[in-house]
Protein backbone atom coordinates (compact mmCIF):
# COMPACT_ATOMS: atom_id res chain seq x y z
CA UNK A 1 0.00 0.00 0.00
CA UNK A 2 2.36 2.78 -1.50
CA UNK A 3 0.61 5.29 -0.76
CA UNK A 4 2.83 8.08 -1.22
CA UNK A 5 5.88 6.97 -3.34
CA UNK A 6 6.79 8.40 -6.72
CA UNK A 7 4.37 7.21 -8.98
CA UNK A 8 1.43 8.10 -7.00
CA UNK A 9 3.08 11.56 -6.74
CA UNK A 10 2.76 12.03 -10.82
CA UNK A 11 -0.79 10.11 -10.66
CA UNK A 12 -2.18 12.86 -7.24
CA UNK A 13 -0.92 15.57 -9.53
CA UNK A 14 -2.51 14.61 -12.82
CA UNK A 15 -5.77 14.16 -10.95
CA UNK A 16 -5.57 17.49 -9.05
CA UNK A 17 -4.51 19.28 -12.50
CA UNK A 18 -7.73 17.44 -14.18
CA UNK A 19 -10.00 18.60 -11.41
CA UNK A 20 -8.48 21.94 -11.11
CA UNK A 21 -9.26 22.58 -15.08
CA UNK A 22 -12.22 20.88 -15.02
CA UNK A 23 -13.94 22.90 -12.16
CA UNK A 24 -12.75 26.35 -14.28
CA UNK A 25 -14.19 24.49 -17.18
CA UNK A 26 -17.12 24.27 -15.22
CA UNK A 27 -17.71 27.16 -14.12
CA UNK A 28 -17.53 29.26 -17.29
CA UNK A 29 -19.91 26.44 -18.84
CA UNK A 30 -21.99 27.95 -15.47
CA UNK A 31 -21.74 31.60 -16.32
CA UNK A 32 -21.65 31.30 -20.02
CA UNK A 33 -24.34 27.89 -20.82
CA UNK A 34 -27.00 28.95 -17.76
CA UNK A 35 -26.34 32.60 -16.90
CA UNK A 36 -25.59 36.08 -18.32
CA UNK A 37 -21.97 35.61 -19.56
CA UNK A 38 -19.33 38.05 -18.09
CA UNK A 39 -19.89 41.85 -18.57
CA UNK A 40 -18.81 44.95 -16.49
CA UNK A 41 -22.17 46.60 -16.40
CA UNK A 42 -23.08 46.89 -13.35
CA UNK A 43 -25.61 43.25 -13.94
CA UNK A 44 -25.42 39.80 -13.31
CA UNK A 45 -22.68 40.07 -15.82
CA UNK A 46 -20.61 41.42 -13.88
CA UNK A 47 -21.62 39.64 -10.89
CA UNK A 48 -20.50 36.63 -12.56
CA UNK A 49 -17.08 37.51 -12.89
CA UNK A 50 -16.95 36.62 -8.70
CA UNK A 51 -17.52 33.16 -8.97
CA UNK A 52 -15.18 33.08 -12.46
CA UNK A 53 -12.25 34.85 -10.44
CA UNK A 54 -12.83 33.02 -7.32
CA UNK A 55 -12.64 29.38 -8.64
CA UNK A 56 -9.88 30.36 -11.12
CA UNK A 57 -8.14 32.57 -9.23
CA UNK A 58 -8.87 32.24 -5.24
CA UNK A 59 -8.69 28.13 -5.82
CA UNK A 60 -7.19 26.60 -8.83
CA UNK A 61 -4.16 29.13 -8.77
CA UNK A 62 -3.97 29.34 -5.16
CA UNK A 63 -4.04 25.25 -5.26
CA UNK A 64 -1.14 25.08 -7.47
CA UNK A 65 0.71 27.80 -5.50
CA UNK A 66 0.67 25.42 -2.47
CA UNK A 67 2.05 22.33 -4.08
CA UNK A 68 4.41 24.17 -6.69
CA UNK A 69 7.39 22.77 -4.34
CA UNK A 70 6.05 18.88 -4.88
CA UNK A 71 6.55 19.02 -8.58
CA UNK A 72 9.35 16.58 -8.98
CA UNK A 73 11.18 18.62 -11.92
CA UNK A 74 11.72 21.04 -10.13
CA UNK A 75 13.34 19.67 -7.73
CA UNK A 76 16.75 20.72 -9.18
CA UNK A 77 16.22 24.50 -9.53
CA UNK A 78 17.11 27.18 -7.83
CA UNK A 79 14.81 27.07 -4.56
CA UNK A 80 14.85 30.86 -4.56
CA UNK A 81 13.04 30.58 -8.00
CA UNK A 82 10.68 28.30 -6.18
CA UNK A 83 9.48 30.70 -3.74
CA UNK A 84 9.11 33.48 -6.20
CA UNK A 85 6.91 30.97 -7.98
CA UNK A 86 5.16 30.06 -5.10
CA UNK A 87 4.89 34.05 -3.73
CA UNK A 88 3.76 35.35 -7.09
CA UNK A 89 1.42 32.72 -8.02
CA UNK A 90 -0.21 33.92 -4.46
CA UNK A 91 0.02 37.29 -5.47
CA UNK A 92 -1.61 36.42 -9.01
CA UNK A 93 -4.58 34.89 -6.67
CA UNK A 94 -5.11 37.91 -4.49
CA UNK A 95 -5.42 40.30 -7.40
CA UNK A 96 -7.85 38.34 -9.01
CA UNK A 97 -9.76 37.91 -5.96
CA UNK A 98 -10.13 41.79 -5.08
CA UNK A 99 -11.00 42.01 -8.84
CA UNK A 100 -14.04 39.27 -8.23
CA UNK A 101 -14.72 41.58 -4.66
CA UNK A 102 -15.13 44.96 -6.82
CA UNK A 103 -17.25 42.92 -9.08
CA UNK A 104 -20.06 41.43 -6.43
CA UNK A 105 -20.15 45.26 -4.45
CA UNK A 106 -20.42 47.09 -8.05
CA UNK A 107 -23.18 44.50 -8.67
CA UNK A 108 -24.72 44.86 -4.89
CA UNK A 109 -24.82 48.58 -4.96
CA UNK A 110 -26.10 48.60 -8.45
CA UNK A 111 -29.24 46.88 -7.29
CA UNK A 112 -29.38 48.28 -3.94
CA UNK A 113 -28.68 44.67 -2.15
CA UNK A 114 -26.81 45.43 0.82
CA UNK A 115 -23.26 44.05 1.30
CA UNK A 116 -21.81 41.83 3.92
CA UNK A 117 -24.95 40.48 5.48
CA UNK A 118 -24.53 36.66 5.05
CA UNK A 119 -21.69 34.69 6.69
CA UNK A 120 -20.78 33.91 3.22
CA UNK A 121 -19.75 36.94 2.97
CA UNK A 122 -18.16 37.50 6.75
CA UNK A 123 -15.91 34.71 5.82
CA UNK A 124 -15.05 35.52 2.06
CA UNK A 125 -13.97 39.07 3.68
CA UNK A 126 -12.02 37.41 6.23
CA UNK A 127 -10.34 35.10 4.24
CA UNK A 128 -9.21 37.73 1.50
CA UNK A 129 -7.93 40.06 4.79
CA UNK A 130 -5.87 36.93 6.79
CA UNK A 131 -4.79 35.91 2.75
CA UNK A 132 -3.01 39.38 2.45
CA UNK A 133 -1.68 39.26 5.86
CA UNK A 134 -0.09 35.79 4.78
CA UNK A 135 0.84 37.30 1.58
CA UNK A 136 2.81 40.21 2.81
CA UNK A 137 3.98 37.68 6.01
CA UNK A 138 5.53 35.03 3.96
CA UNK A 139 7.38 37.88 1.65
CA UNK A 140 8.75 39.51 4.72
CA UNK A 141 10.07 36.25 6.27
CA UNK A 142 10.86 34.18 3.35
CA UNK A 143 11.64 36.17 0.20
CA UNK A 144 13.60 39.55 1.97
CA UNK A 145 16.58 38.75 3.25
CA UNK A 146 15.53 40.43 6.48
CA UNK A 147 14.47 38.26 9.60
CA UNK A 148 17.09 36.28 11.03
CA UNK A 149 17.21 32.65 9.94
CA UNK A 150 16.19 31.41 13.64
CA UNK A 151 12.35 33.33 12.84
CA UNK A 152 12.06 31.61 9.76
CA UNK A 153 12.28 28.55 11.23
CA UNK A 154 10.08 28.62 13.55
CA UNK A 155 7.64 30.54 11.91
CA UNK A 156 7.62 27.60 8.97
CA UNK A 157 5.08 25.61 10.74
CA UNK A 158 2.68 28.60 11.12
CA UNK A 159 3.19 29.54 7.52
CA UNK A 160 2.34 26.40 5.96
CA UNK A 161 -0.46 25.54 8.60
CA UNK A 162 -2.37 29.25 7.78
CA UNK A 163 -1.78 28.57 4.05
CA UNK A 164 -3.42 25.36 4.15
CA UNK A 165 -6.44 26.93 6.61
CA UNK A 166 -6.89 29.61 4.44
CA UNK A 167 -7.04 27.57 1.29
CA UNK A 168 -9.59 25.22 3.03
CA UNK A 169 -11.86 28.16 4.06
CA UNK A 170 -11.95 29.37 0.78
CA UNK A 171 -13.34 26.44 -0.58
CA UNK A 172 -15.82 26.19 2.17
CA UNK A 173 -16.63 29.60 1.83
CA UNK A 174 -17.08 28.98 -2.39
CA UNK A 175 -19.43 26.29 -1.08
CA UNK A 176 -21.86 28.67 0.50
CA UNK A 177 -21.21 31.17 -2.22
CA UNK A 178 -22.54 28.61 -4.85
CA UNK A 179 -25.69 27.91 -2.39
CA UNK A 180 -26.73 31.48 -2.05
CA UNK A 181 -26.76 31.65 -6.15
CA UNK A 182 -28.43 28.43 -6.62
CA UNK A 183 -31.17 29.74 -4.26
CA UNK A 184 -31.54 33.67 -5.42
CA UNK A 185 -30.78 32.67 -8.94
CA UNK A 186 -32.96 30.01 -9.58
CA UNK A 187 -36.80 30.92 -9.97
CA UNK A 188 -39.76 28.65 -11.70
CA UNK A 189 -37.76 25.87 -11.55
CA UNK A 190 -36.75 26.74 -7.98
CA UNK A 191 -33.01 25.08 -6.86
CA UNK A 192 -35.37 22.25 -4.39
CA UNK A 193 -37.01 21.12 -7.84
CA UNK A 194 -33.33 20.76 -9.48
CA UNK A 195 -33.66 21.81 -12.86
CA UNK A 196 -30.29 20.68 -15.11
CA UNK A 197 -28.09 24.18 -13.87
CA UNK A 198 -28.60 23.12 -9.83
CA UNK A 199 -27.26 19.81 -10.98
CA UNK A 200 -24.63 21.14 -12.91
CA UNK A 201 -23.38 23.81 -10.41
CA UNK A 202 -24.10 20.88 -7.38
CA UNK A 203 -21.40 18.55 -9.23
CA UNK A 204 -19.16 22.21 -9.40
CA UNK A 205 -19.50 22.05 -5.83
CA UNK A 206 -17.99 18.43 -5.75
CA UNK A 207 -15.37 19.24 -8.10
CA UNK A 208 -14.00 22.03 -5.31
CA UNK A 209 -14.10 19.64 -2.76
CA UNK A 210 -12.31 17.14 -4.51
CA UNK A 211 -9.67 19.55 -5.87
CA UNK A 212 -9.28 20.70 -2.02
CA UNK A 213 -8.84 17.06 -1.12
CA UNK A 214 -6.28 16.32 -3.52
CA UNK A 215 -3.71 19.38 -2.44
CA UNK A 216 -4.06 19.29 0.82
CA UNK A 217 -3.04 15.47 0.13
CA UNK A 218 -0.06 16.10 -1.93
CA UNK A 219 0.53 19.06 0.09
CA UNK A 220 0.87 17.13 4.07
CA UNK A 221 2.65 13.98 2.19
CA UNK A 222 6.22 14.06 3.91
CA UNK A 223 7.83 12.13 1.86
CA UNK A 224 6.47 14.51 -1.19
CA UNK A 225 8.51 17.54 -0.07
CA UNK A 226 11.69 18.67 -1.88
CA UNK A 227 14.56 16.57 -0.88
CA UNK A 228 16.07 19.20 0.74
CA UNK A 229 13.09 20.40 2.96
CA UNK A 230 12.73 16.70 3.65
CA UNK A 231 16.57 16.86 5.32
CA UNK A 232 15.04 19.97 7.00
CA UNK A 233 11.90 18.41 8.35
CA UNK A 234 13.78 15.45 9.67
CA UNK A 235 15.97 17.35 11.80
CA UNK A 236 12.88 19.22 13.22
CA UNK A 237 10.85 16.27 13.85
CA UNK A 238 13.44 14.28 15.19
CA UNK A 239 14.85 17.15 17.91
CA UNK A 240 10.93 18.55 18.51
CA UNK A 241 9.89 14.80 19.58
CA UNK A 242 13.00 14.35 21.89
CA UNK A 243 12.85 17.38 23.44
CA UNK A 244 9.23 17.40 24.36
CA UNK A 245 10.27 14.64 26.14
CA UNK A 246 12.61 15.58 27.53
CA UNK A 247 12.15 19.16 28.16
CA UNK A 248 8.99 20.14 26.43
CA UNK A 249 9.26 23.41 24.59
CA UNK A 250 9.82 23.76 20.41
CA UNK A 251 11.98 26.28 21.06
CA UNK A 252 14.95 24.72 23.10
CA UNK A 253 14.50 22.71 20.14
CA UNK A 254 15.22 25.51 17.15
CA UNK A 255 17.73 27.21 18.96
CA UNK A 256 19.24 23.76 19.88
CA UNK A 257 19.44 23.44 15.84
CA UNK A 258 19.78 26.97 14.77
CA UNK A 259 23.12 26.21 13.53
CA UNK A 260 21.92 23.15 11.75
CA UNK A 261 18.92 24.73 10.32
CA UNK A 262 21.05 27.47 9.28
CA UNK A 263 23.26 25.74 7.55
CA UNK A 264 20.12 24.19 5.43
CA UNK A 265 17.72 26.96 5.01
CA UNK A 266 20.93 28.99 3.89
CA UNK A 267 22.17 26.27 1.87
CA UNK A 268 18.09 25.90 -0.04
CA UNK A 269 18.18 30.31 -0.25
CA UNK B 1 8.32 31.98 19.71
CA UNK B 2 7.70 28.71 21.59
CA UNK B 3 4.33 27.84 19.48
CA UNK B 4 4.06 24.07 20.22
CA UNK B 5 5.17 24.05 23.77
CA UNK B 6 3.30 21.98 26.91
CA UNK B 7 1.80 25.40 28.05
CA UNK B 8 0.46 26.23 24.60
CA UNK B 9 -0.93 22.81 24.10
CA UNK B 10 -3.18 23.38 27.16
CA UNK B 11 -4.16 26.83 26.19
CA UNK B 12 -5.12 25.18 23.14
CA UNK B 13 -7.18 22.55 24.72
CA UNK B 14 -8.91 24.87 26.80
CA UNK B 15 -9.61 26.97 23.64
CA UNK B 16 -11.13 24.38 22.32
CA UNK B 17 -13.57 23.62 24.77
CA UNK B 18 -14.53 26.82 25.50
CA UNK B 19 -15.20 27.58 21.84
CA UNK B 20 -16.96 24.16 21.68
CA UNK B 21 -19.39 24.80 24.50
CA UNK B 22 -19.87 28.09 23.39
CA UNK B 23 -20.93 26.55 19.82
CA UNK B 24 -23.39 24.58 21.27
CA UNK B 25 -25.05 27.30 23.53
CA UNK B 26 -25.39 29.13 20.43
CA UNK B 27 -27.13 26.33 18.64
CA UNK B 28 -29.80 26.05 21.64
CA UNK B 29 -30.01 29.45 21.95
CA UNK B 30 -30.97 30.00 18.29
CA UNK B 31 -33.39 27.21 18.40
CA UNK B 32 -35.09 27.93 21.84
CA UNK B 33 -34.70 31.80 21.46
CA UNK B 34 -35.35 32.46 18.30
CA UNK B 35 -37.07 28.95 16.46
CA UNK B 36 -39.44 26.71 17.84
CA UNK B 37 -37.57 24.56 20.20
CA UNK B 38 -37.13 20.82 19.81
CA UNK B 39 -40.11 18.95 19.43
CA UNK B 40 -40.61 15.58 17.60
CA UNK B 41 -43.63 16.35 15.45
CA UNK B 42 -42.56 16.29 11.94
CA UNK B 43 -42.60 20.71 11.83
CA UNK B 44 -39.90 23.13 12.06
CA UNK B 45 -39.08 22.09 15.97
CA UNK B 46 -38.49 18.68 14.62
CA UNK B 47 -36.16 20.17 12.14
CA UNK B 48 -34.67 21.90 14.99
CA UNK B 49 -33.02 18.57 15.87
CA UNK B 50 -31.29 18.77 12.77
CA UNK B 51 -28.71 21.36 13.64
CA UNK B 52 -28.17 20.94 17.43
CA UNK B 53 -27.23 17.64 16.76
CA UNK B 54 -25.18 18.07 13.97
CA UNK B 55 -23.16 21.07 15.96
CA UNK B 56 -23.24 18.84 19.23
CA UNK B 57 -22.22 15.35 17.24
CA UNK B 58 -20.77 16.09 14.54
CA UNK B 59 -18.74 18.83 15.13
CA UNK B 60 -18.09 18.97 18.98
CA UNK B 61 -17.75 15.60 20.12
CA UNK B 62 -16.25 14.64 16.34
CA UNK B 63 -13.75 17.39 17.68
CA UNK B 64 -12.72 16.47 21.15
CA UNK B 65 -13.25 12.57 19.65
CA UNK B 66 -10.08 13.85 17.07
CA UNK B 67 -7.59 15.31 19.87
CA UNK B 68 -8.44 12.88 22.33
CA UNK B 69 -5.06 11.50 22.15
CA UNK B 70 -3.51 15.29 23.15
CA UNK B 71 -4.92 15.50 26.73
CA UNK B 72 -1.76 15.18 28.43
CA UNK B 73 -2.82 13.47 31.65
CA UNK B 74 -3.97 10.32 29.96
CA UNK B 75 -0.76 9.54 28.20
CA UNK B 76 0.05 7.75 31.48
CA UNK B 77 -3.08 5.86 30.69
CA UNK B 78 -3.15 2.53 28.50
CA UNK B 79 -3.05 3.44 24.88
CA UNK B 80 -6.02 0.61 23.78
CA UNK B 81 -8.35 2.34 26.65
CA UNK B 82 -7.84 5.45 24.65
CA UNK B 83 -8.49 4.05 21.61
CA UNK B 84 -11.97 2.75 22.85
CA UNK B 85 -12.83 6.48 24.03
CA UNK B 86 -11.47 7.76 20.38
CA UNK B 87 -13.97 5.36 18.57
CA UNK B 88 -16.45 5.01 21.45
CA UNK B 89 -17.02 9.21 21.22
CA UNK B 90 -17.10 8.73 16.99
CA UNK B 91 -19.70 5.88 17.57
CA UNK B 92 -21.40 8.92 19.51
CA UNK B 93 -21.50 11.23 16.45
CA UNK B 94 -22.53 9.05 14.51
CA UNK B 95 -26.04 7.62 15.96
CA UNK B 96 -26.36 11.52 17.32
CA UNK B 97 -26.16 12.27 12.85
CA UNK B 98 -28.31 9.98 12.06
CA UNK B 99 -31.10 10.84 14.22
CA UNK B 100 -30.81 14.43 13.09
CA UNK B 101 -30.86 13.10 9.37
CA UNK B 102 -33.98 11.45 10.42
CA UNK B 103 -35.09 14.59 11.64
CA UNK B 104 -34.88 16.13 8.73
CA UNK B 105 -35.75 14.22 6.52
CA UNK B 106 -39.16 13.71 8.53
CA UNK B 107 -39.74 17.29 8.34
CA UNK B 108 -38.93 17.18 4.52
CA UNK B 109 -41.78 14.80 3.90
CA UNK B 110 -44.43 16.14 6.22
CA UNK B 111 -43.99 19.29 4.75
CA UNK B 112 -43.62 18.06 1.22
CA UNK B 113 -40.00 19.90 0.49
CA UNK B 114 -38.06 17.73 -1.58
CA UNK B 115 -34.98 15.76 -0.44
CA UNK B 116 -31.52 15.77 -1.59
CA UNK B 117 -31.85 18.59 -4.14
CA UNK B 118 -28.72 21.07 -2.47
CA UNK B 119 -25.58 20.94 -2.34
CA UNK B 120 -25.39 20.94 1.35
CA UNK B 121 -27.13 18.02 1.47
CA UNK B 122 -24.98 15.95 -1.45
CA UNK B 123 -21.83 17.03 0.70
CA UNK B 124 -23.36 15.99 3.94
CA UNK B 125 -24.97 12.99 3.14
CA UNK B 126 -21.74 12.31 1.27
CA UNK B 127 -20.05 13.22 4.64
CA UNK B 128 -21.90 10.76 6.70
CA UNK B 129 -21.50 7.87 4.34
CA UNK B 130 -17.72 7.98 4.14
CA UNK B 131 -17.43 8.73 8.12
CA UNK B 132 -19.47 5.38 8.96
CA UNK B 133 -16.93 3.46 6.64
CA UNK B 134 -13.97 6.04 8.57
CA UNK B 135 -15.34 4.05 11.34
CA UNK B 136 -16.00 0.74 10.42
CA UNK B 137 -12.50 0.54 8.86
CA UNK B 138 -11.06 1.94 11.96
CA UNK B 139 -12.04 -0.20 14.06
CA UNK B 140 -11.02 -3.18 11.78
CA UNK B 141 -7.85 -2.25 12.13
CA UNK B 142 -6.73 -0.61 14.82
CA UNK B 143 -9.21 -2.28 17.88
CA UNK B 144 -9.92 -5.53 16.54
CA UNK B 145 -6.60 -7.84 16.26
CA UNK B 146 -6.96 -9.24 12.95
CA UNK B 147 -4.69 -7.56 10.52
CA UNK B 148 -0.86 -7.50 10.95
CA UNK B 149 0.93 -4.04 12.47
CA UNK B 150 2.22 -3.96 8.77
CA UNK B 151 -1.16 -2.47 7.68
CA UNK B 152 -1.66 -0.85 11.06
CA UNK B 153 1.26 1.07 10.42
CA UNK B 154 1.19 1.92 6.39
CA UNK B 155 -2.95 2.76 6.77
CA UNK B 156 -2.22 5.40 9.46
CA UNK B 157 -1.64 8.50 7.80
CA UNK B 158 -5.26 7.43 5.31
CA UNK B 159 -6.44 6.93 8.50
CA UNK B 160 -5.52 10.25 10.10
CA UNK B 161 -5.95 12.57 6.38
CA UNK B 162 -9.56 11.02 5.98
CA UNK B 163 -10.60 11.79 10.14
CA UNK B 164 -8.85 15.73 9.31
CA UNK B 165 -10.48 16.09 5.99
CA UNK B 166 -14.16 14.72 7.09
CA UNK B 167 -14.21 16.51 10.21
CA UNK B 168 -13.13 19.92 8.07
CA UNK B 169 -15.95 19.25 5.70
CA UNK B 170 -18.47 18.78 7.99
CA UNK B 171 -18.04 22.16 8.97
CA UNK B 172 -17.85 23.14 5.55
CA UNK B 173 -21.35 21.66 5.18
CA UNK B 174 -22.70 23.72 8.58
CA UNK B 175 -22.20 26.83 7.28
CA UNK B 176 -23.61 25.79 3.79
CA UNK B 177 -26.58 24.69 6.40
CA UNK B 178 -26.77 27.72 8.07
CA UNK B 179 -26.60 29.73 4.74
CA UNK B 180 -29.74 27.88 3.65
CA UNK B 181 -31.69 27.81 6.71
CA UNK B 182 -30.87 31.82 7.30
CA UNK B 183 -32.08 32.40 3.66
CA UNK B 184 -35.21 30.16 3.72
CA UNK B 185 -35.94 30.72 7.67
CA UNK B 186 -35.71 34.58 7.69
CA UNK B 187 -38.76 36.50 6.20
CA UNK B 188 -39.84 40.05 7.55
CA UNK B 189 -37.02 40.89 8.32
CA UNK B 190 -35.09 38.96 5.49
CA UNK B 191 -31.82 37.63 6.17
CA UNK B 192 -30.36 40.76 3.86
CA UNK B 193 -32.11 42.70 6.63
CA UNK B 194 -29.47 41.52 8.94
CA UNK B 195 -32.33 41.20 11.95
CA UNK B 196 -30.75 39.89 15.47
CA UNK B 197 -31.14 36.30 14.61
CA UNK B 198 -28.81 36.63 11.31
CA UNK B 199 -26.01 38.31 13.45
CA UNK B 200 -26.42 35.46 15.74
CA UNK B 201 -25.88 33.14 13.66
CA UNK B 202 -23.33 34.32 11.36
CA UNK B 203 -21.62 34.45 14.37
CA UNK B 204 -22.20 30.79 15.64
CA UNK B 205 -20.90 29.96 12.54
CA UNK B 206 -17.36 32.27 13.00
CA UNK B 207 -17.72 30.04 16.12
CA UNK B 208 -17.57 26.78 14.28
CA UNK B 209 -14.65 27.97 11.87
CA UNK B 210 -12.94 28.84 14.93
CA UNK B 211 -13.33 25.84 16.22
CA UNK B 212 -12.28 23.79 13.35
CA UNK B 213 -8.87 25.79 13.05
CA UNK B 214 -8.13 24.83 16.96
CA UNK B 215 -9.00 20.84 16.52
CA UNK B 216 -6.84 20.98 13.25
CA UNK B 217 -3.80 22.98 15.20
CA UNK B 218 -4.08 20.70 18.25
CA UNK B 219 -4.02 17.24 15.71
CA UNK B 220 -1.07 18.83 13.00
CA UNK B 221 1.60 19.46 15.91
CA UNK B 222 3.77 16.71 16.23
CA UNK B 223 5.27 17.38 19.14
CA UNK B 224 1.85 17.48 21.10
CA UNK B 225 1.16 13.72 20.17
CA UNK B 226 1.44 11.15 23.03
CA UNK B 227 5.19 10.58 23.88
CA UNK B 228 4.92 7.10 22.49
CA UNK B 229 3.08 7.75 19.52
CA UNK B 230 5.77 10.46 18.43
CA UNK B 231 8.77 8.09 18.76
CA UNK B 232 6.51 5.87 15.90
CA UNK B 233 5.97 9.10 14.09
CA UNK B 234 9.82 10.14 14.16
CA UNK B 235 10.84 6.44 13.02
CA UNK B 236 8.69 7.08 10.05
CA UNK B 237 9.28 10.44 9.19
CA UNK B 238 12.91 9.42 9.21
CA UNK B 239 12.85 6.15 7.32
CA UNK B 240 10.62 7.70 4.90
CA UNK B 241 12.90 11.11 3.90
CA UNK B 242 15.83 9.04 3.69
CA UNK B 243 14.34 6.38 2.01
CA UNK B 244 12.78 8.53 -0.18
CA UNK B 245 15.90 10.68 -1.56
CA UNK B 246 17.57 7.08 -1.78
CA UNK B 247 15.16 4.63 -3.18
CA UNK B 248 11.99 6.71 -3.49
CA UNK B 249 8.95 4.42 -1.76
CA UNK B 250 7.29 4.60 1.49
CA UNK B 251 6.37 0.97 0.92
CA UNK B 252 10.25 -0.16 1.41
CA UNK B 253 10.19 2.26 4.66
CA UNK B 254 7.75 0.51 6.44
CA UNK B 255 8.89 -2.86 5.46
CA UNK B 256 12.48 -1.74 6.44
CA UNK B 257 11.28 -0.94 9.58
CA UNK B 258 8.06 -3.58 10.36
CA UNK B 259 10.26 -4.74 13.44
CA UNK B 260 10.37 -1.61 14.64
CA UNK B 261 7.23 -0.47 14.23
CA UNK B 262 6.20 -3.85 15.53
CA UNK B 263 7.69 -3.37 18.44
CA UNK B 264 6.14 -0.08 19.00
CA UNK B 265 2.82 -0.52 18.26
CA UNK B 266 2.46 -3.66 20.30
CA UNK B 267 3.96 -2.02 23.00
CA UNK B 268 1.32 1.13 22.64
CA UNK B 269 -1.26 -2.10 22.23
Amino acid sequence: MAMDGPKQLLMALCAAAAVGVTSVIFVLIWVFNYKEGLAWDGGLAEFNWHPVLIVFGFIAVQGFAIIVYRLPWTWKWNKQVMKFIHAGLHLLAFILVVISLVAVFDFHNYAKIPNMYSLHSWLGLMAVILFSQQLVIGVCLYLLPVLPVFWRAAFMPIHVYSGLLLFTSVIAVALMGITEKLIFGLSNPKYKDSPPEAIFVNVLGLLLVLFGALILWIATRTSWKRPSDQNLHILHTNGGGEDNTKRGTALSQLSDQSDVALGDVNKSD
